[in-house]
């Protein structure tokens, strides 16, 4: 069954990919609508342009609809239809009958990946241009060439996606990724998908603890304007936040801590990738990138870790089309999704227990411990060593770390001992 | 002279030996009556059966009178005059002709110590059984056999010692030992010896400090008992605590130190056993035995440390007849007293001491100090090191750390340093 | 033109050099008559004999014209005028003819270094002698010698320079050397003619941040004499301070900590070390010296670092005439000077800076970052990391080491982002 949602969001990324997304226009809208499908509750909302933002401000909107190279003899060298990732994202629209030498100008490729067609976008800067293979642009010859993009920069809107789910307490876990990217698939679809099935999870969690903040939003821009707009109460409620991204290829785990890095946040992901994910790695603060470079600002200041595979940059395939279907797995984004669900779970029942009875209880009572003297070892139970610690000053994390015992072990024993009214939960 | 106490001790647990002792009783009486001829100011109190104490309750009382194991032919197999470890503590009276299987299932024995008769006890599961050497044990035939137990169970009470010895300051020190195992002389009639010669020299101490709270009491419903009964006050006013047990074998000095171990306890045993005992031995907390379990648990959580040789369970001769009076030595009792009598002397003295000029003392008025400039080195004595920590904020041991000095050296120096009215105690 | 600063302070020391100092006396007012050239606000001021400081009271005021030792046909052996070490300091007035088995005994040597003057002081215990080359002792023959010292020790005063330069903050920098010792130049011309050096560089420093005060004092007598008159505000205002000391010879650096080592002059110098000279050498206070002693005692406890090149007593020269104007060198001095000056450098920045917005700016606005997202790297400039870390609770050392670039680099990164707005300082 579980392993059923690996495959699901394998579907879902698949359907996505074709959609030509960038920080704004019709294709984030396209994706927010197709993901409103799969969480019904998702609020779908529009930032003017020119909004302001901090020291930022919402961009005109742009729109794509065709795109191409035409030589002499009217042969499509280069068509948007092929790939979205033909054109520079924000290019300005042109038609225009060029020679070679200003056409080249306007080419991107990368001679160390013949085959590949970059990712490339001009968000700030107005230009227009093609991104092609490096073995298709040695092809090309001199001559006059027909380029077109029927694109626009219009006064429009930058577009959001927010779920909030209500738990018990109004204290809050964020969980972040960014639907701004083009047709690639690790970078970024995989960290969307893992993202809606951890809110559908989230959704049918009985008893929830905490507030869920679930963000679908374009990178730096939108998270910068979300934060503008969000700022106070997230800093005022958030206890930790996980922005998923690069999360569904092969490679082993990896993770960025926080600024300082002792925020519940890393202490959190820190204790599952040990008992988990063993292999992971972890990166510095200082080669950190997407959203939490604002989640982690000097002021913004959020607990926010990012949980990675194949850290963003590190991979050869990165912003390249050869990040696509085939480089991601449904295996992998199981595995991603099972292991951020530790996290949130951990959370969950991350409380800072106290002991029912000032003493040891009388285990025997309860059936729980040998009456007779006989074992000269006196090996303890996890459930033992766990009330020895429950003062109401550690936590969960604490106590698993003083008692040498996995968190799932002492989560059992939690069970337990609440159910044999031996400690309480705080409040 | 101070080796006349270690053969006093010896010669106090060789009377005691052969008392039946069990966590009730007659034998804890006449334990404790034994004790009070040595400390005249002991309390000697009761608690009646049926006393509620946190989960727990006072036992029903059980005396033993005698008990045999006869063979058909009216020969005494087993006999309770010749060894009290012959009988699980605590069982039942029985007088019955069964049939050899049916006994079989009521010994004890341990086949890798052929010659060992083990210690059993059944407090709180009501049953009968009696304890043999296992080659005795296979040499037991098929055929009908009287079981014969004279004991009884009955409303009575638990018995406790409790000697204070009130100090200049109300903050306390606790000593404790249990007084509840029958004839065995490392575990535990080690604990209750050394800690009557400990209270005899605490009792003669002139000016003394701290007030000692000295406890004699039956192991774990002993502890739980007056934990209940003086829990606020305990722990108002413990500053420090230690548990002896097991510490007259010939074995190296260990300790537990507390849950986080970081306390007053801790320090002064880490500190005294670093300079007097460096081939002790750490065990972790986790595998806390015997009253630690009460007095560490999470919500009672006092400053109190195990100081003990072999830990308990960790000895082959543990629990059995083997652990007898061959087993422990006057000498290593007294090595055992010695060791925890300079950790009471290092608390008495462990004050947050506070220079009296700002500056250096003008030494050589005072014909502490060379005059002339002449050596190079400038090495410099204890008191001086001593002095410029002497802030007020650092106590004894931490200026001991500071200034790479034993804490005997540091003791001369805060002696001389009184005298010359150079540092000042607190208050 | 910093190469002049050296050569400069090597002409002080030359000019200074020949004069007699000692704990009081005209010496120490020449000298001082000197440095107020230098720095014509130096407050030169007088202690009379008799004022009591803590343990210690200001001593008779010595002075000196001649002394010498002349033998039996009238032949000078020893004179005060080719060397002012020949005179143990604060030797009493004599002029005798006496044995040589009496003179013997009031001369000074050292085997271990034949050609080498001893300087010795007597401050505290009455007495006279003379201090010689083994070498030209081993000379002196049996028979009657002159002995004649024109010295005199009266009612008169203790002299203090002190210069205080005023900041924009009442936090202060404390500098500080000793000026009374006679003709020797690592220990101690080294420390004032650098401290001079600083001085005139801080006088100019255009809006300074802190205040300094700049101290030529007596050794241990003036510092404790100073610190009774001036303790409260210097407790108050002291955020680091600075002991000069053995500064002008050869070796490499190092450094005496504060008594626990954690303070803002701990953190600075070990920093400026790291970077400026990571050969450097790290002695425990415990093997403090000169004036350290009584601003880091336990109960003045000032922020207080020694700077030295050799640790007095640990080079062979040290304490005699072979410690003269060849053993140190005016590049070295430079050396000296630019180091300390660097810690005054850092402490004059060392703020807790703010970012202004509380994401990341935008920088393409200010000609500051790349637009286009090609760089798959992302290698951050000093500025994105010190503005990621720029919260307002990190100073300027904490964010070198955290984002572990050099505070040089740093240095430059806070003015860019003053400049372009993108930071603020405290208040």
């Amino acid at each position: 069954m579980t392993e059923e949602i690996g495959k699901q969001m394998y579907g879902w990324a698949a359907d996505l990919f074709p959609i030509c997304r960038s920080i704004t226009g019709n294709g984030v809208r396209q994706t927010l609508t197709y993901i409103k499908n799969l969480l019904p509750n998702l609020k779908i909302y529009e930032v003017p342009s020119g909004t302001k933002a901090f020291d930022w401000e919402v961009p005109l909107e742009w729109n794509i609809r065709s795109a191409f190279i035409e030589d002499e003899n009217g042969n499509k060298m280069v068509d948007f239809k092929n790939n979205n990732l033909h054109v520079v994202s924000y290019s300005e629209p042109i038609d225009k009958i060029i020679e070679f030498d200003e056409l080249n100008s306007h080419l991107h490729s990368i001679p160390e990946l013949p085959h590949a067609i970059p990712y490339i976008a001009s968000y700030y800067k107005r230009t227009w241009g093609f991104c092609i293979a490096d073995q298709q642009r040695k092809q090309l010859k001199q001559g006059k060439y027909h380029v077109f993009i029927d694109s626009d920069l219009k006064e429009g809107s930058l577009t959001c996606g927010e779920l909030i789910l209500k738990g018990r307490e109004s204290k809050e876990i964020l969980l972040s990724s960014y639907i701004c990217h083009p047709s690639m698939g690790n970078n970024e679809l995989s960290g969307p998908v893992v993202n809606v099935a951890l809110a559908q999870f989230l959704s049918t969690l009985p008893n929830r603890r905490y507030t869920y903040r679930i963000l679908f939003i374009p990178e730096t821009i939108g998270a910068i304007v979300y934060l503008s707009q969000n700022l106070q109460v997230m800093k005022e409620r958030t206890e930790a936040g996980f922005l998923l991204t690069c999360i569904g290829d092969s490679n082993n785990f990896s993770h960025i801590p926080t600024r300082l890095g002792h925020t519940l946040a890393d202490r959190v992901v820190v204790k599952i990738l040990e008992e988990y994910a063993p292999n992971y790695q972890t990166y510095s603060f200082l080669l950190r990138g997407s959203d939490q470079r604002q989640f982690c600002s000097a002021i913004v200041d959020l607990p926010v870790v990012s949980i990675m595979r194949s850290k963003p940059g590190t991979y050869l395939e990165y912003h390249t089309s050869l990040d696509n279907l085939e480089f991601i797995k449904a295996e992998e984004l199981q595995k991603s999704y099972d292991l951020v669900k530790k996290c949130v779970e951990l959370l969950e029942v991350n409380l800072k227990y106290k002991a029912v009875f000032p003493c040891e209880p009388k285990y025997d009572k309860r059936g729980l411990y040998p009456h007779v003297s006989e074992d000269k070892k006196a090996r303890k139970t996890t459930y033992e060593q766990l009330l020895a610690f429950a003062d109401g000053n550690l936590d969960l994390i604490d106590i698993s770390h003083y008692i040498k015992k996995s968190t799932s072990e002492c989560i059992e024993s939690v069970k337990l001992l609440l159910k044999e009214n031996l400690i309480r939960s705080p409040q």
